[in-house]
């Protein structure tokens, strides 16, 4: 697909669907309210520590950055259960937007390993940085730019956002040294790695 | 529980568990393999487009922001159902890390609300910024501070973080306006409203 208008075009025109009905923000409280009657409480941080040592669950080592689009799970495609991964999302799965968070878990998860997932058809391929960073800056002249998640190729873009990990002071060599990179494929829902 | 060192002896405790073996990234790899086997594709944007007006998604609408930990999962705490908003998760669910991502996502799918949901017992209210900078100021001595999202109080961080969005020029005033901030209570399930 083109970028620009036909992108834009494209957006508008799923929003005539009427088949299915968005829920409003009311709704999905009231999900949450009616969930909430046959709730079982999760377990505290203490909760846990008082477990029998076997019982415990281990803490996660593997810190995974993927994308906040509705059709990529990574919880669903890489078959994790509760505890076997931290997985931070954002568009397009960039690393910049989570490094803090990153930085901040690793102080005391101390993770094995970084997977820097994007994925292909992302919106981010599509619209491009240029355009929004222009809206934006007619939306408030002179506001200082920002780092925004589109890329132009998608190989790259994992490339880019290892070598972000690398080249970071901030990270722990032996956790640079194990950051590795993927593209999820949405038409065979395989992951795979970029070298 | 005390913050510093009891936090850091809690997820030692942790780490010797030994009912559940934790996966590796190799294992995490063949179970993707694995469930590609059977994958049934994932329309593109152009698929979706194609379809017949009323048979298309709409486009979400309420961009969320939530924690990373692996025990809260909004989609689940929501209902969502596929398309009925977009899930940023980070670290405590700070807005800050997820900023960009949302005036990128925004630019094009004209979000009408954002949620900020934050919950107790959250790793981020437990471990101290103070600390972590400590520790990042001695690995790479002189590097520019950074946004760490740790907090010291759980209400007041939902309310700097709508504050944030609100104080920001480039968010649109309708989206600023309507930008709501919640605890997720992990004891009774439970979104409470941050007024």
């Amino acid at each position: 697909m083109d970028a620009g208008q036909n992108s834009k075009q494209l957006f508008k025109l799923n929003d005539q669907a009427t088949t299915y009905k968005r829920p409003s923000l009311q709704e999905l409280l009231e999900r949450n309210a009616q969930r909430a009657q046959d709730f079982k409480p999760i377990l505290t941080f203490d909760d846990m520590s008082n477990l029998p040592v076997e019982k415990q669950i281990p803490m996660p080592k593997i810190f995974i950055v993927s994308c906040d689009d509705p059709r990529i799970i990574a919880s669903d495609f890489l078959g994790l259960k509760q505890w076997d991964a931290v997985v931070a999302t954002g568009v397009a799965g960039r690393i910049a937007h989570q490094f803090e968070n990153m930085l901040f878990l690793d102080h005391f998860l101390h993770f094995e390993d970084i997977m820097i997932i994007h994925h292909t058809n992302c919106s981010a391929g599509i619209f491009k940085n240029d355009e929004i960073h222009k809206a934006l800056e007619e939306r408030a002249p002179g506001h200082p730019s920002i780092r925004l998640p589109g890329y132009e190729d998608l190989e790259q873009s994992v490339r880019d956002d290892i070598e972000f990990v690398k080249n970071s002071p901030l990270v722990r060599k032996e956790l640079a040294d194990r950051t590795t990179g993927y593209i999820y494929d949405i038409h065979t829902g395989k992951l795979n790695p970029v070298i």
